[in-house]
């Protein structure tokens, strides 16, 4: 299995970038991938993507050799295992409030003794390699989201889970679960302190702690404070940031 | 948030008439939403259609200010989040036939401390307002569908669930429950006594009332006994009825 | 080569009724052809459809026997050979204006040494039969639109034209190049008559006069003046009439 | 409700030949309709096909007269009903491991009274005929795949579940779980048993047995031990086996 | 006819600002069209979008109110009116060097007696207005490319073509054709001569001038000098630009 | 520019595998690249495939490295243009009858001064380096189709076509003209005389000589005889092939 960006990054100690695609199309894919990236996320939760889509987005990036990843719009082991045999090499699951749910999540992605995963690699073991069925539960990445109040209360024992790869912090839903308004970067000292809290419970069961961020500064600090993943915002926002600051100036 | 037309003619108590899109096709859509209803609901359930096609479906009817629903294929969160995102306004889940179901429904309808909705209403947002988030717990229409004997046992409790829009009865599905062929616009008694005690229910909890129809005449009745939104069949049964009607006349 | 509902209407002597598919969706190119039609056209001049569409629109109303024709966009070798490749058994041709471009559309439509069509029928051999570029050329519909003053004072050569399969008239350019407004079902003394000398002309050189007609009832006139082929309106009109008619009595 | 050609072969009381679709494509999936199969799986699981491209390729292939079967993601209500209401005349479920399981695919399948499947058959009931609903609990194939330890270990009760058409093996996972490499064809002796004791516990619940095969040498076998179904391969490894026999050849 | 912006701001007498479409997606286009532009062009020629995908853009952005053009491959009348009938109420034609290809061009627009556009505004009288047919030929917007020393030489008879609307200058292809590397925002000399020279053709002729621009600075100082209509950069180059741009601060 | 396989191979002298994509699939497109082919033609002529697929199958294959081409419909400057900056490396073009044509094909694959297409590499640019503009006239590969006897009588004036690659032929069509039925590895003496012709032609103006072969022995046969280029059957073959003999061996 020809390992890729992401896995070379954490294999030499580094923090990674990841990109976020939220638009259904395999040209702003391409593009993303045309980048410095470490990996790129197609966001079947929140973005505008579905399966078939996501398909033809995991092929347009392929070239790149940045780690593709996927988020599903829920902990359905349907879903999880169509995108991991259609070649995504890590999954990003939504909502994982309690160790049951995590365990179940990782159950999902792992094949038998270890996981209840269906075999049947379809468009993986063309692109990955033939030894895919023996790699995969090693080599794919699987993110539990912590973003609740109650997943908070129960991230170290979420982050115990045997096989989980790590934690991937949606600041806006922890911080719209702790009654703030929704929004990334955040500066609270009680959200700080929670994601400070996720932090720890994933360096203490030495896997990886990933956050979505929203600018890049705030990614800087995110990798400078310990984090091995975060995301730079997403293909929209990049896109309708760039659009308004150049119609901005057209117009001034 | 722009409130669109389901909502003006609500806020006017006036009833509604709303359309129904089965045809998986931005044009069909496009054309349904240039004509006189107040909702079209794109149907993901029977209807052919599935997300990506659905959101492109959402984007062709924008411009006619109708309120744009959806059904979904069953009570999950995954797909129900995602035509939120996408920007349906309200969602009618089938076969809610307790009021755990119904409250499970709501809960993904709504954000935290009112739900368990994930926030990331990435098209909702661009097409809604900025302020969707605060907004949207308020303005959503979350219609769970009573179409079982076990649903209408329980019809009163559902009616009660707190932040439940209203119930849209499935005269189909009710009467096959029943014993009955299935079918709209029902003639037979029981069937008839169950639709009133579902409209009562409603009428009861203070909630909307909603009916799919066949005819308009039916439709018409249906508003005239207090429905608050009634359906006028479906893009497919309009167009079949217009082959067959002009095809007889071309042959005769 | 297994023939078709059109080949058979026309070997017993009978005029056709063609149905017209302007809607991009395999789900109304099915619907249409589970109803009592000759013959099908696929428009791609003023229809919303294009090539990759046309082709699943074929696949999706093989079942019925019906005979697929295709209008083109234009006068142009690339696309009426792509269409009849993909399984289309007849072209109509829009604005065919002199003799010459008549010849260079049936040559577009007939292998060598009849024409100069590349040969390649990808699906059409697969669904038409093993024997297909043998039995194309005679099988195949070619019918060249006359709807100008041009084309209307050179109707007799154009009818003339060797291979040609007949004309089809175009009533609403050929009116608007007449002077008059765009429509159907023309009721204008000298369009009639313009209408009457095109019919004359194919009669004359014993090819087919086809028709594009709005309402069943002027369909039966045409058919009764000795048209062998007229057209039921299209699709969108037949669906556009029945949303019309039934919110209308829904909001009466 | 016209029967198509698996319901015949199994009138017959012959054994049938299954084809595999798991490229997402018309073309591929009208082609294998044009070959000699009983009837044709559409892979929503492992393959790499979702729902709106599912319906494209049962309208491609619905001229052969060939029953189209669909492999769900997972036993989800959702999915399994919108491929029935697609036309789908059978689903194959994955990962049936308990009658519980069983029990709750088969209801899915089946109108109440038999079972929950709600009324709405769109495009079912246009190719199927008016009569769909009361002859759809009859002839509507379920078949639960029982493809691990857990599940052969209940097999004869999964077996006798009321209203399940039968048994589809999944060899490659059902070895997985024993503790070997995938694949299909298995030669072990243990997997070969646990085989011949699900093949007899279909035989004495009076169901059907089937099971997934790669070459037509064990296809034929599986047919003599008394398989009623047996799939060749897929579409996928159809052809990539020829473009790497034919490519060979080429550079040899 | 309701009249869009781009009329409004014409109307006015002032400069516009339009976007442009490389992106084939209904996502990108309508985020475009929440935006502050006056008109948005789905590129055709150089996009990698073609009238399928098109036709969908124009409807993701049909309730923005922002005037709908399209840029055609070549001047073929097919894809012209194929284009309008979709609903574009303007067309950019590429390489237009001779008077006669802009008189054949003007043509494809306007319908008899004007021109040879043929009659059959399938979407654009659904939105743009029963009265469509009698208002078009106005309303349309026209503008031939002149991006060849070829045409430079012709610019005043081009500029003369009775109906044409303006002349879209092409700043890259004209640059080329004058022994530059291409590019946009052009500082030679002899290349702004040009343009000056086209400009000046426009205003003697009465017709609107426009150019492609791609900072916000030039586009200023194109309206600055006289431009009717200035285009800013495109999707590809904004989105690209951000990308680079955020990606290059995060890895600082 | 970087470099891709057919550019080496014929660098080092060697004879190239080229292989033939007719299905509109990223899918079988990806699993043709990921074969030992030295170039992939995406076939928009006879195959079922047009622009917008087109794309998709050209960032499908991209990671293989095969060198991307293309065979157009006609000889049409829009589409031979739309692919080139969708990323194809080259264009067969069908039907080119004399040196006219031939040198209209060239002119319109080479920017000014040596030709006339038009600057706008939107995706070449992106995957073929940022150099593209001015490497391309010498990288991109023309081959032109002579499949008539017509091209026949003229083959030495084509070949001699400055800055054409190479002639590509179709001995199919070529045999039809010349009165036999259409087939690919004629066995005629007048026929292969007619190859031999084309072939020492192509020899005489030190340009690239390529023919479409069907099986791997006269593909050997053709690299024996000193073609620079042989493509093998298409997909559509290959699957078919394998289908029918796989189906034939399981029902023997």
């Amino acid at each position: 299995m020809k390992l890729t960006k992401l896995h070379d990054i954490w294999a030499a100690g580094k923090p990674a970038v990841n990109g976020w695609c939220s638009i259904p199309s395999t040209v702003t894919a391409e593009m993303m991938s045309l980048n410095d990236f470490d990996s790129l996320t197609i966001d079947l939760q929140h973005g505008l993507v579905d399966y078939q889509t996501a398909l033809t987005m995991l092929q347009a990036m392929n070239a790149s050799g940045i780690t593709p990843l996927a988020r599903v719009p829920w902990n359905e082991p349907g879903i999880i295992m169509k995108l991991l045999d259609a070649g995504a090499l890590g999954i990003i699951c939504p909502m994982v409030n309690t160790p049951e749910e995590a365990q179940q999540f990782v159950s999902t992605m792992r094949y038998a003794p270890n996981g209840s995963r269906s075999s049947g690699p379809t468009r993986a073991a063309m692109i990955h390699g033939a030894n895919y069925h023996f790699e995969a539960d090693d080599a794919l990445v699987s993110l539990a989201m912590v973003e609740t109040v109650e997943a908070l209360e129960n991230v170290e024992k979420i982050a115990a889970t045997e096989g989980l790869s790590g934690i991937y912090i949606g600041p806006s839903d922890l911080a719209v679960s702790m009654g703030y308004a929704p929004g990334l970067d955040r500066k609270e000292d009680d959200v700080d302190a929670a994601i400070g809290r996720i932090l720890a419970a994933c360096k203490a069961s030495g896997i990886k702690a990933a956050i979505h961020c929203l600018s890049p500064e705030y990614l800087k600090s995110a990798h400078a404070r310990g984090f091995d993943l975060a995301t730079l915002g997403s293909d929209i926002r990049l896109f309708d940031m760039s659009i308004k600051s150049q119609i901005s100036l057209a117009r001034s």
